[in-house]
């Protein structure tokens, strides 16, 4: 089973650091050439699904641009420029938070889009977390910290209220290694 | 908490049915404008966790554009034009391994970017799946059918092969129902 080959590329949309849009020549095993096939260059991103040393886990009320209402969320954002992924979960915990966790453990690293690219997913793990500053989140959405219970995380997990998939899938994830 | 408001919206890249990127104007709660927020419009897809009625998880070995080497995967598709995301589940499942099943259910629909759109992914779990004809698919990639335990599938879920975001968390949220 061969990877599909990429020919050329070249850049066909450019918005800042947030998203740049290449068009590729691809080569399938089968000797067939996609002319035209976009692909999508965002950056990686980390969640972290962080639980408190009494455990309770870390969640917002929030909004977001493509999500219609609220939504029940995790911590998450962007790798800065040349960060790794677990310094930026540790420095978005803290900041969206104002805890930090002793104990992170890793729940992998996804593609978001396997035909299009659109960065890798990081998803961590932040146990016996504890609050340790005030919160300084730059995010320009309006969030509302929540600390939940297990059991609420789970009802609000299958009844749909974490309506991003990336937010979604980490606390799916983390459940499993609870 | 209130939601960002669209201003205006145009369209600054179009790339066939797959891919068309816009730039909004949005106008955040506090007053805030933000002149050019890039948008990203794809068709919804769907995936499937379908689950034989031996008790078998139909899974694949295959390549994808964005995923170094194999992965393991789930039946997974656009939406047609048009199309019902079950409708889309039912279709994609018996082209891409020959079985139906007589028992479907929602896993949840969710925002792929929570910030650029980029869609919705649909997730459905169909049990009791038999097979009743040829795989007729009609992908680019190389794929190859496997009938898994749930042993199997949760040893390869946790030890990150399945590499595309949807994929892990379809599964992931399909084992919580099963």
């Amino acid at each position: 089973m061969q990877p599909w080959k990429t020919l050329s590329r070249r850049v066909i949309l450019q918005c800042g650091r947030f998203l740049t849009v290449e068009s590729h020549t691809v080569a399938l095993p089968d000797g067939r050439i996609i002319e035209e096939w976009p692909w999508i260059i965002t950056p990686d991103y980390i969640n972290v699904v962080a639980v408190t040393v009494e455990g309770c886990f870390l969640c917002f009320r929030q909004t977001k641009y493509s999500v219609e209402g609220t939504s029940l969320a995790v911590v998450g954002g962007y790798l800065e420029p040349g960060e790794e992924a677990l310094a930026a979960a540790q420095r978005e915990l803290r900041e969206e938070t104002g805890y930090t966790s002793p104990q992170w453990s890793s729940l992998g690293k996804y593609s978001v889009d396997g035909n299009r690219g659109a960065g890798n997913a990081h998803y961590f793990l932040a146990q016996r977390a504890v609050r340790v500053a005030e919160i300084h989140a730059d995010d320009l959405e309006e969030q509302q910290l929540l600390l939940l219970s297990r059991e609420e995380v789970e009802a609000a997990l299958d009844g749909g209220e974490f309506k991003s998939l990336s937010w979604a899938a980490a606390v799916s994830l983390a459940l499993r290694q609870l």
